[in-house]
């Protein structure tokens, strides 16, 4: 194998063309299996091989320095910088994170995994680099699904006028997750058909020298090209047309599916899994909605596919159906427009995206109180990478004027908690749609969410309140029965409401409780459960808030994260003792 | 006066042009009388006046849709649309809101004083009247400045393919609040040049209809332009050119000055005040530090005079002054950037535009540890517009991973943070500069603030512990002589730590003190006073919170807003009295 030499940048300077070549080939096979055994980021992947050797055979890295936007696309080059065990050896295989990570490597500058940030941080690189009166090249790849986030835009605005070495690579492999939108991407569509001679030019109109190159992955064609622009002494774009997933048949016939893939992705005969979830009741409700009402419309920043909006979905919503391309914070300001002139946009987000908007949310909908609908995916305590934390929404969420966000339990609860919203006209709401299992109680919900902040006592009980918000209500029941052995008979709680406290509630518990209990599903600091303790500070209540710490937690099994938590119920249970 | 026959747009259709170009005059003489009474935005809005005639001519508002962009420029639509009393009556000048506001008017679409908003809120009611099935005219209207900011360009990108009536205008005024930065303003520059028939053109590029319209302060030109363009049936983008500070020669010499002014700017002879500030010697600092080490630099997003970097202050610093352009995003990114790649960014910021950074700062800044300084200028509770508080920055940054915000209380405390932080390694900083007058202490801030989360006891007492943050650090101090009449001799603590809880010293307190008390200038809902509390809650320790409420105020004077949010120190007081 010529993948044993190669164990940093400089090996790869004594290869000759077949050899690189076979390295590709050497490369995507181990990438493929590696992928399709853990899952992970594929096509982008294997669409980026051949550019990737080609980079690091022309320029120096650590020395010259490559940002890899949102880092979709970097296991070829973590393959090249020393970690190609993680991708070769299966005991290794979750050795390294699926992203850039400076801790791993000095040719990772950046943690990263949120999008669109890469032309931003490298122009931060350059700034420096030009401070410092040193002299090396500075290079931001970013795909073009990623080009239209607002960060990568007012970072092209601004890096454009550097007066000093800056390259940025645009991969354009004509795809965003999905579909690309926007008017940006007929651009590039117009370059790619004039091999970039068009005359409107996006990247020319903002002031890049600008280079075309179309063989991707030809690694002999892109290190000719690499090493014309290599000192380039100014802001220059080259745009670079790649396929995505490149090399596996499955990958290139569907791009979209194998953008991130679950394990045995490759092996397994797809499974029509006919289960209820929180995700296929959603779109149960879109397709309904929609149908009954041409005012409702389904909103998604460029990942349908997580939503269960699967193309046959998105065809049936037909204009229905809005993908906004990445650009979170458009999708809030457009559904807050929307809102206010009569339609029902309903806008779903993952949790770790929502940070994306916090602007937005605050400014553009909550300010103006319209009533638009945003629905939070797998907010909670997870085992994932520190870039895709899912445990800051409701810190980020609830002290936002205006706002309702709600913490459904069950089926019924979430189904009528969403129609709600969408039918009211007095509050922008977000719903925190439950990452458990789908749990149905059978018996409609009959409430008025309408009356505010008025939370739910499913079971009376004295001495102790146990509050259990959204996902982690069930927590509270099994400490119940927990306590009942013990001989307490705990009050249980469903509270409902993230962004508000049921005062009468509150002081009813006063009269006859020593202890409440919060749980909630994220971060205390600056979550709902403070909000409680904050209550009860003048009183003689004793408030124990559970939930996960201020950290960017990295990977670590939820086990673990539990027990430093002090979420195990058994923890739990002690600490409630210790306190009555 | 024809202004007097002027009620509503509707007024407008019966005026001949001559009887316009009055009305120009007479609106331009009431808007230079109040603006330099009252303060406000000068040179935007008399730089539209014309437009907003003939739009307002042309059109048929509220039946087609006006959004002003970041609404400094809204003062003409105002007077047009029967709020002409707040522009000519003394006594009315404080009626309405120097921005949009929907419960003034129907004509008001949006509550907006942010920028970069308009094309997505826009867009929104594009798509509500699409849905609908409706016909009618959406315009969106936004200044040079406000392009660059990220909303604005995913805005864009998606706008153009709306398939349906959309105008874009783009008043080009050739300036920012200050100068305009980044490559899409050379585009702008040829534009105008070759009047709009450069074929490399930003807004064809995103796949726009573009209508180039030089005239932008000529009422019987725009009429024509306007006349051609009602009822488009697809996205146009209306490049007007109009000049700044228009029929004010004031204004016009010195655009930036007068974008926004104080009271009397224009009769008093400018005064030169020596007296020292947080601003001066922030000031002071930066240039003292910027001649010391080439690697350090001043960044800001716009709005350089707000931070006294006045254009000679610019120029002293040379290479190490970045303004970034409307581009709040991408100048935390750039910073965290420059700071791992050894250089010393400082980065000023208005409390109220933190909130356009959420996710740079989590993913950007703070998840890669980088040692770059924000410095957060005049965070608290005011009078101001609900669309400037700033109230919120405390909440929104203090629940993120890794970052230190730090809250001095004097000169010496805060030179002494500004220069740990530029000079330090490990943490990304930000600073709360006080917004109280200058105190200075005579005495140099010793203290080491790499020991994180170490508060400083001020004064030694028993039973109440007074906490107070920064701003509020003085109203501790008050409140002490009054418990000290009182006969209670309480502690004061000086936290200067907002991020974490020096817990070894409220271990302490626990041991000889019955009442804790947290007083934060900001909103309570997930700041820094709820740790407090939730540290407590297990405890026997009474703990009272004070903040702001979590609402949107909106020109509520201090006073009010002290008694609602039991501010006053009289009440807090009781309150104290009461818990012990």
């Amino acid at each position: 194998m010529i993948l044993d030499k190669i164990n940093s940048p400089m090996d790869l300077k004594n290869l000759n063309l077949d050899e690189m070549n076979s390295l590709a080939n050497e490369m995507r096979e181990i990438i493929i299996k590696k992928v399709n055994t853990t899952g992970g980021h594929m096509a982008p992947n294997l669409g980026i091989i051949e550019t990737t050797i080609a980079l690091h055979y022309v320029f120096n890295s650590p020395v010259d320095k490559f940002v890899f936007d949102v880092s979709h696309q970097c296991y070829p080059h973590k393959i090249l910088t020393g970690r190609k065990n993680g991708f070769i050896n299966e005991e290794d295989y979750q050795k390294y994170t699926g992203y850039t990570a400076p801790e791993e490597s000095p040719h990772d500058m950046f943690k990263i995994g949120h999008t669109s940030t890469s032309i931003s941080l490298a122009s931060g690189l350059a700034k420096a680099r030009d401070l410092n009166n040193e002299n090396y090249n500075v290079i931001a790849l970013i795909g073009d699904g990623s080009l239209s986030g607002g960060e990568a835009l007012e970072g092209l605005n601004f890096a454009s006028k550097l007066n000093s070495n800056f390259i940025i690579i645009v991969n354009d492999n004509q795809m965003s997750i999905a579909q690309n939108y926007g008017g940006l991407y007929d651009n590039l569509a117009l370059l790619r058909e004039t091999k970039g001679k068009a005359e409107n030019n996006f990247f020319k109109t903002l002031g890049y020298d600008y280079l075309f190159v179309k063989n991707g992955n030809n690694i002999e064609k892109l290190i000719e090209e690499f090493q014309k622009i290599k000192n380039v002494n100014h802001p220059l774009v080259v745009h670079l047309i790649t396929e995505k997933g490149h090399g596996l048949q499955q990958a290139t016939d569907n791009k979209e599916k194998f953008h991130w893939i679950m394990p045995n992705e490759l092996d397994e005969k797809p499974e029509i899994t006919t289960n209820e979830c929180y995700t296929s009741i959603t779109v149960d409700y879109f397709l309904k909605k929609a149908k009954q009402d041409s005012s409702f419309a389904v909103v998604n920043a460029a990942t349908p596919g997580v939503f269960g909006l699967s193309k046959e979905i998105r065809e049936k919503l037909g204009k229905q159906y809005i993908d906004t391309a990445i650009a979170e914070e458009h999708a809030i300001a457009m559904i807050s427009g929307m809102a206010s002139n009569g339609a029902k946009p309903v806008f779903c987000i993952m949790s770790s995206f929502i940070q994306r908007t916090y602007d937005q949310l605050s400014q553009d909908l909550c300010l103006n109180s319209n009533p638009a609908t945003i629905l939070v995916y797998w907010g909670g305590i997870t085992e994932s990478d520190a870039t895709h934390l899912t445990t800051f929404d409701i810190s980020l969420m609830c002290n936002i004027p205006n706002l309702v966000y709600l913490a459904p339990t069950t089926k019924e609860e979430y189904l009528k908690m969403l129609d709600w919203s969408v039918e009211q006209s007095d509050f922008p709401v977000a719903i925190r749609v439950p990452s458990t299992e789908l749990i149905s109680v059978g018996a409609e919900d009959k409430t008025n969410y309408s009356i505010l902040n008025k939370y739910q006592i499913t079971k009376k009980g004295d001495s102790v309140a146990l509050m259990g918000l959204g996902n982690f209500y069930y927590k509270a029941v099994e400490i119940s029965k927990d306590l009942e052995k013990e001989g307490i008979n705990a009050t249980i709680i469903n509270p409902k409401f993230i962004t508000g406290i049921d005062v009468e509630l509150m002081e009813e518990l006063k009269k006859t409780h020593k202890v409440v209990v919060t749980l909630e599903d994220g971060e205390l600091n600056g979550g709902w459960g403070e909000k409680i303790a904050r209550y009860f500070g003048d009183s003689d209540m004793k408030v124990l808030n559970y939930g996960s710490h201020k950290e960017f937690s990295d990977r670590i099994p939820l086990n673990e994260l539990y027990t430093k938590y002090r979420l195990h119920n058994e923890l739990i249970l002690e600490d409630i003792k210790k306190a009555l």
